[in-house]
């Protein structure tokens, strides 16, 4: 390939993770929409990328990385930016929340959105109903780490954690798009809306709106995308 | 404190990953018994430590860490040991596995072991039916991954994702104890099989079983332990 990643997306899905995290980066790369209309993800080729079929992977001179958070972090740690190094003091406390938003509220996250993965269709509503307030108190531990402004978890400069809670965010404004959503309010966790705030001043956001067609305020007041190419689901 | 580490852990608990990684890398530590018979994991004093209130948390020079894959990957690269070094060309599929383990088998397990903190009690035992086929899934990937044997996960020398992978499969082995475990066959995965049953025979894994008391052979022929202090649940 041309460029040295390729990372391989839909709109708005976990790929506008790493989409953020590449532009906040000012890397170069290509990208390679997978068509979920027709279920891409599922593909043999796609498959041979990531056994678990599951968005997004990026290609890179290691090979192929899939799981979000492992590509956020080796992004960071060899380009040595939006993450303390691997020799830093504050290494160990970025580690734990990073995998903390990844292992529980990410995966929290997947039981709300596909929760028919996980349980009979008849009782998903029921599953969802336990999830949610699961999610806000996850929530409310981020907003108390946001309160305590480590250097990676500030208003000042994203890091690999602050773009994916971000994200994570949105899709719990807009997500599920028919089910109650009334329980997620950007308000209850303050110093979390104002880091979504400072980070839609972010040219990299401005380009990643404009990539996936994700409106003005695409993390404290959301809208559903309407991307230029492709589809979120 | 006297070492440079401090375990808070309880026995056959996610805190025994850790314990195993510290012997394996030949670290001092000293422990610190977390009574769950008395829920102290929710008393004031460990929330301090893990605002989460989970175990472990592992007391280090830079702060308590929590999150089990986070300690591993902090001590794997603090110490050199265990994991493709940062730097390394394995180091993206090390991370993209480690990830997988604790975003998606990890919480899949807390699921199964712990249902009734994501649904109902009454539809408990529908949750964790549709657990099971995910798990063995998931296992199915790691066999395949064992199958290809790259250097950080075969038969030779235990990896950070080794004993990860071969604690949790102790564990779907045993628990919930009142529950059908009959799904889980560790034959079933034949290459997982041999890591595992070569892991049985290093001094490491002896001294985690002297240390709960974990049986001849915690990990292909699992029985519930029997620690010399503490509780399991």
């Amino acid at each position: 390939m041309e460029s040295t990643y390729r990372l391989h997306y839909a709109p708005d899905n976990a790929s506008l993770i790493i989409r953020l995290a590449l532009e906040e980066m000012g890397l170069t790369y290509e990208t390679a929409l997978v068509d979920r209309t027709r279920n891409a993800q599922d593909s043999a080729a796609y498959r041979a990328l990531n056994p678990n079929g599951l968005i997004p992977v990026l290609e890179t001179p290691q090979g192929p990385i899939f799981e979000t958070a492992a590509i956020l972090l080796w992004l960071a740690d060899t380009h040595r930016q939006m993450a303390p190094a691997p020799e830093s003091a504050d290494r160990a406390a970025f580690l734990k929340w990073l995998f903390f938003a990844s292992n529980t509220l990410h995966a929290d996250l997947r039981i709300l959105f596909y929760a028919e993965k996980y349980i009979d269709a008849a009782q998903a509503e029921a599953l969802r109903a336990g999830i949610r307030p699961r999610l806000r108190q996850h929530l409310k531990r981020l907003d108390d780490l946001a309160q305590d402004a480590p250097d990676w978890f500030n208003t000042q400069v994203p890091s690999a954690l602050t773009v994916y809670v971000a994200c994570m965010m949105r899709w719990m404004a807009l997500y599920p798009a028919k089910a109650d959503r009334s329980w997620y309010q950007l308000a209850d966790t303050p110093y979390l809306q104002k880091i979504l705030h400072q980070l839609e001043f972010r040219p990299a956001t401005r380009s990643v709106i404009a990539a996936e067609g994700l409106g003005a305020t695409p993390f404290t007041s959301p809208t559903y995308a309407t991307p230029p190419e492709g589809s979120a689901t």
